[in-house]
């Protein structure tokens, strides 16, 4: 099969210089939000607002959620005020507060005359929260019904309003104080006889999250009960707002990398790693970089001040690596259990005990394997010939026994850490791989020299 | 406050052994599945049984499915064989196959004997799916519509069929040979006229997936597309099942988990972490250890190899952590950020060069930044009052500029065999963290002793 060579953006871009606007349309009513907003990306031209004209509206407002915030930036400059007004009048509310919260003083100025008094108001209640809030990521657009209505009064009032609504599926009821009583849905409103009052088939016991709840929190409560939708209050019960799962599984895929870079001593960013620049990568690395390393003055002055047993048996000082490698790999394993666990929710404070019990177990196992393993391989390999200090037999010895007693001490204090940092309120990912294993080298040397001076002949 | 220290779990098991059954039933009704469940799990006990029984049908089924497969078992062996069969008649097809690929054979066996015929065709379909393919994880129920009907129509079938679907919510549109042409919701339909036709609402341009796409990318298309379904089709474009997003939002937490559990050198788990026995633990973990224990044989060859170097100034052997530790955390860095970048499909094969061009300038800074900060450090803190050999300028000198080689070596590492892993069908996951580290030690050494030997008098 011949491969096209030519991709999509290059005919765009040809067709964009050619003016061919009717069959740029043809092209791009055929795609997705998110494969025309890539479009868009990859372009980077001067041209791209004549492209987006060309859109369709209700399709460019999609589109333009899509985008990253450098193309929506260059794009709003290039709007007139009737187009931006266009576009915001499209947008749902917690996409235009995302697009605000992403946008430079001068452009959320322009944002926000353009948008209508009352979506202004609501964009204004929406910035209140704090970041990674409930509140910060909910819509004040829902379908609300009222206990008596019945099922077709229902669907005529969703027939009526869902237009603007980000989700019609999930109906929220209230009573007269606004305070949600019952939630009901489509399915049951279509599969009920007609003159059903909602009241009757609405689901009373709702599970609902409060506006300062941790976003993280409400993206588990998706995963955990199948919702489509989960209404949010606020302190007197009353509905403020609802997040939909689109939303909560970016929650899920941006926590789940914040959980992994943290693992790997980068600070979190917010940005995707193609599209941030070489001094923004910088400025995540080079913190954690500069804390561990200095950290690891403890294993320096540990070694400085056992140079007299590395003097005498200059082969200890091979095994270094080794031993320290292998207690900060047991620890990171343990750790990583463990912060997964307390971020899906698994374990809790109270499981600590349960939780060191077995890690010191799976960390004998683990230990023996290790030491009877690295006994053999010294004996037969590493140490075959060896005529200094001490004999084979001696440091292979010295070397199993600390690989035991490190990899338990590594367990406990990876799996321990975490849970701790969580108790008093830290992010459990932070005591992940990097600062567990300075701990655990300090501590894995201690015990290989505390071994040595027992053991051999110094 | 007062704390309550009874839980709900200790309460059920009182009212169990008071056998207040319609108390219980009170208490049940008003909890959702994923709680019930958890309180069936921590019961564990022979009179789980008679609790399912007060549960109403539907309830039941739903509670059923949430339950880990030790509960589930244990529950199966207490029904008799048309309590089985009324819980079979409940689920959906997806939920019964997930249970058969977790069940004994002899359970198994049980459980099809009781699913109706038509069920058990279809279970049987799906069983012959690959593992994590898009067939494995799709139901065969859905709403079906022909292109010539009217929306009352529609609305009038799923009305009548919707009762046993998954969702109703996304309808698809097959042709006479049931070959999918397009895609409506009941949004769509609710808010079109009543006499218009389906095929003038439909969006045409479907985007689906194959059975045997990887499940990964399916969940991924819903994070990108904002879909609460995806068609599975097979070679003919059939339409065979669909994924729902709640299937797609455990894939994501499962190959979220997966990737955090590989970067650690744990070996991927499917049970949680409390539920996973010492041993099973301990499979999950000592390979990798052991694995990299042996690796680590490198490390020391090339430590013994420059003993000479060592035993004349013996203070080198101190900065050996410090200097391994920063070249394995800067390749962790890089590789973790390229890692989590390929599996959200941000980067392919063809931008290795832009990436390995950004980690090199990134390493360049992070490189120069720790050798300044180490090079004081060394003068007025380790080596303050050193009279060995070597003066401290120079030895602070050969560990700076062998950690500027270390780092820009280890991004160059770190970056690029996650990349490369994944090109030749390997998963970039497995090159994270430990494996990545073990290649950077030993290089970081021989960096190192070079460095040493050309600057230092020796």
């Amino acid at each position: 099969m011949v491969q096209v060579n030519v991709t999509l953006t290059e005919t765009i871009k040809v067709l964009l210089d050619e003016k061919k606007y009717g069959t740029l349309r043809d092209i791009l009513v055929t795609m997705k939000p998110f494969d025309i907003a890539a479009v868009f990306e990859e372009l980077q031209d001067e041209k791209t607002p004549i492209l987006f004209r060309i859109l369709p509206k209700e399709l460019a407002a999609e589109t333009f959620v899509e985008m990253d915030d450098e193309t929506q930036e260059f794009l709003i400059h290039g709007f007139s005020d009737s187009e931006l007004k266009e576009v915001v009048d499209e947008l749902f509310v917690d996409d235009a507060v995302d697009l605000i919260e992403e946008m430079p003083a001068n452009v959320v100025k322009r944002i926000l005359r353009q948008a209508d008094k009352d979506m202004r108001k609501q964009i204004n209640e929406l910035l209140k929260y704090p970041e990674d809030s409930a509140g910060s990521i909910m819509t004040t657009e829902f379908i609300v019904l009222r206990p008596d209505m019945t099922a077709e009064m229902a669907i005529k009032r969703i027939r009526r309003t869902g237009v603007d609504k980000e989700t019609i599926y999930t109906c929220y009821v209230n009573d007269e104080n606004n305070k949600l009583i019952g939630i009901t849905t489509v399915k049951d409103l279509l599969l009920s006889e007609d003159d059903t009052p909602v009241k009757d088939m609405m689901e009373e016991n709702v599970i609902s999250v409060h506006t300062l709840d941790d976003q993280e929190q409400v993206a588990q409560m998706f995963s955990n009960y199948n919702f489509l939708a989960l209404p949010v209050v606020d302190n007197e019960m009353r509905l403020v707002g609802i997040v939909t799962i689109d939303d909560a599984i970016d929650v899920i895929q941006e926590e789940a990398t914040e959980d992994i870079e943290k693992m790997a001593a980068v600070l979190p960013s917010d940005k995707p790693y193609m599209r941030t620049g070489v001094f923004g990568i910088y400025r995540k690395r080079a913190p954690w970089l500069l804390i561990l390393m200095l950290s690891a003055t403890f294993t320096s002055t540990i070694i400085s001040s056992f140079d007299g047993i590395l003097a005498q048996i200059i082969i200890l000082s091979s095994f270094i690596p080794m031993i320290t490698g292998s207690g900060g790999n047991a620890g990171s394993q343990a750790s990583v259990s463990v912060i997964r666990a307390l971020s899906l929710g698994e374990i809790e404070f109270k499981n600590t005990l349960a939780v060191l019990w077995k890690e010191v177990r799976v960390a004998v196992l683990c230990g023996l394997t290790l030491a009877v393993a690295n006994f053999f391989k010294l004996l037969f390999f590493d140490l075959r010939g060896y005529t200094g200090a001490g004999s084979p037999i001696q440091i292979a010895f010295v070397v199993s026994a600390t690989l035991v007693g490190t990899i338990i001490m590594a367990k406990i204090v990876g799996s321990s850490l975490p849970i701790l940092a969580s108790k008093i309120g830290f992010d459990p990912a932070v005591m992940a791989n990097p600062l567990i294993s300075t701990v655990c080298d300090s501590l894995s040397l201690l015990i290989y020299f505390a071994v040595a001076k027992m053991l051999l002949p110094l």
